[in-house]
């Protein structure tokens, strides 16, 4: 059996994530998450797509919402509130006890693949889930008035905005991981994630970048955009601001110079030839994940396409 | 009208702070609260002393429990229990809201006594609320095994482990709260709090010490022991462990240097003879505060004595 190494954003990328978990055994599956949305708020440590992934492996995540815990409650918030304190960010109580372990562990020197193995620990999953770096790499979004945190984007301004960029500070001084050794994996997944701001965080690191350039017959690209448009999240509302069709074709585009494969679904199967066109190979299956049982499907098609080719 | 500053521990001091704060106005009235029981904690900056006078006189108190908020939840402490994180320091989810604003503006460059004046003004509490110091001073207990940290002795241990002695981390660089003017007061009254952990670490700092021994005229003092006995916490514990009488007379004793009235309870009046002949004046009215009308009642008794003293 290969090695399989996910490149992995969010609630998009936890799914398929979670699909392969159920699949592989842990020692042939890791899980590199983007932490370019990670951020400081009221003191605490917050990585929501380190979170998101956990939750979803945990089987504690809140499917109706796509972020957080379930069965949350938000006493704490709604204290905060009377007392007037920032209250944008949505923190469930159950969801802040996560923050206030990382805060700690990180107060005490540990890095954070540690901190993210400790928590996987502590909540019961065995599965190799790693951030990207260990060094601060913050996704902004240029807007026509203003630069936004990826937080104040997402969650304050509800992506309302305009994108007509991206900037990643400290990206220049950032590696990718050092805990994961590229050589090791025959295969590279990039997950259903946001590209502009949850995979090009990860694929622009020093240490990665280079090496999926040199070796785009391992990777793979699973589509973010199934039927011409993003399942969930702003994909394809930032594609149509940047002037990008919102198709599987741009997304081939996007990711021409690092992946030598791309996922796609039979709804846009229309696109297959310009997409072969550009030296894609492609293999068309069901990309929508609605229930655990169409996420090991997805992982299990991308499986028995990649161990065979 | 005279102007009036209380030295006030915990719930007992609590009380009467509200009491006092129900017939004076804001202008005669200043409470300087111990600190010294002020720990760092999951990260947060936790002043369990002044959280407790802020939420006694904003109404928002836990009655029943003495300590914490009123229809509190405990969301966030399960959620950390069941990670394996530290829950021996019972944080209620509202009272953490009030933990991590003070936390954010102590991290904003805020001195304590800000901080304390802007969470009145949140709580919509209209009052003098101040810090003992701006310094760190840490109370430790003393027992026969091992020093132990005020809240490790506390509520970890529930005050079980017998006491020899105690020592105020910190006290020899911490000075009284500058914005407290002691010349402008024509009153200073130690409340019923534990004299051991409570007022003693305040009326040891430079800055207030000398000034109380040669004021003496201007402290009163109410006794924490009503029928030789604590009506609340440790005090009359630690007293047999130290090898004192568990008496107002014995409270006489404690605060000989720094006072020269006490407030005493009648069912202690076979102690006055005794009591007066250490130099002390009495003026012996109940002390027991088992509801508003109680701690309103015990302060009007002591401002009609003072102010007609």
């Amino acid at each position: 059996m290969k090695n399989y190494l996910l490149l992995c954003g969010g609630v998009g990328g936890a799914k398929l994530a979670l699909g392969f978990s159920k699949i592989l055994p842990n020692s042939n599956l890791t899980i590199a998450v983007n932490t370019g949305d990670d951020f400081n708020h009221l003191g605490l440590k917050i990585c929501p797509d380190l979170d998101t992934v956990l939750y979803t492996l945990a089987n504690q995540s809140d499917l109706s919402k796509g972020w957080g815990r379930s069965n949350e409650s938000w006493e704490m918030l709604a204290a905060l509130k009377k007392l007037g304190g920032e209250t944008w960010f949505q923190l469930g109580d159950k969801d802040l006890a996560t923050h206030i372990i990382r805060t700690q562990l990180l107060a005490n020197g540990k890095n954070l693949s540690e901190i993210t193995q400790e928590l996987c620990d502590r909540f019961g999953v065995n599965a190799n889930i790693l951030p990207m770096s260990h060094e601060p790499v913050e996704t902004y979004i240029q807007t026509q008035n203003r630069l936004l945190s990826f937080q104040e984007y997402f969650v304050k301004f509800k992506c309302d905005p305009p994108v007509t960029d991206f900037v990643f500070k400290g990206l220049d001084k950032a590696v990718f991981n050092p805990s994961i050794n590229l050589t090791l994996f025959d295969e590279i997944i990039v997950c259903p994630s946001n590209p502009f701001v949850s995979i090009n965080p990860i694929i622009q690191l020093d240490g990665i970048n280079q090496y999926l350039k040199s070796n785009t017959h391992k990777v793979s690209v699973v589509s973010p955009i199934v039927n011409s448009k993003s399942l969930k999240g702003p994909t394809s509302k930032i594609m149509t601001e940047l002037g990008l069709d919102v198709s599987v074709n741009a997304i081939a585009d996007f990711y021409m110079d690092y992946a030598k494969t791309i996922f796609v679904d039979s709804l846009d199967s229309h696109q297959l030839h310009q997409i072969h066109d550009k030296g894609f190979e492609t293999h068309t299956t069901p990309l929508v994940m609605n229930n655990l049982e169409s996420k090991i499907q997805l992982a299990q098609s991308i499986f028995n396409y990649l161990e065979t080719k």
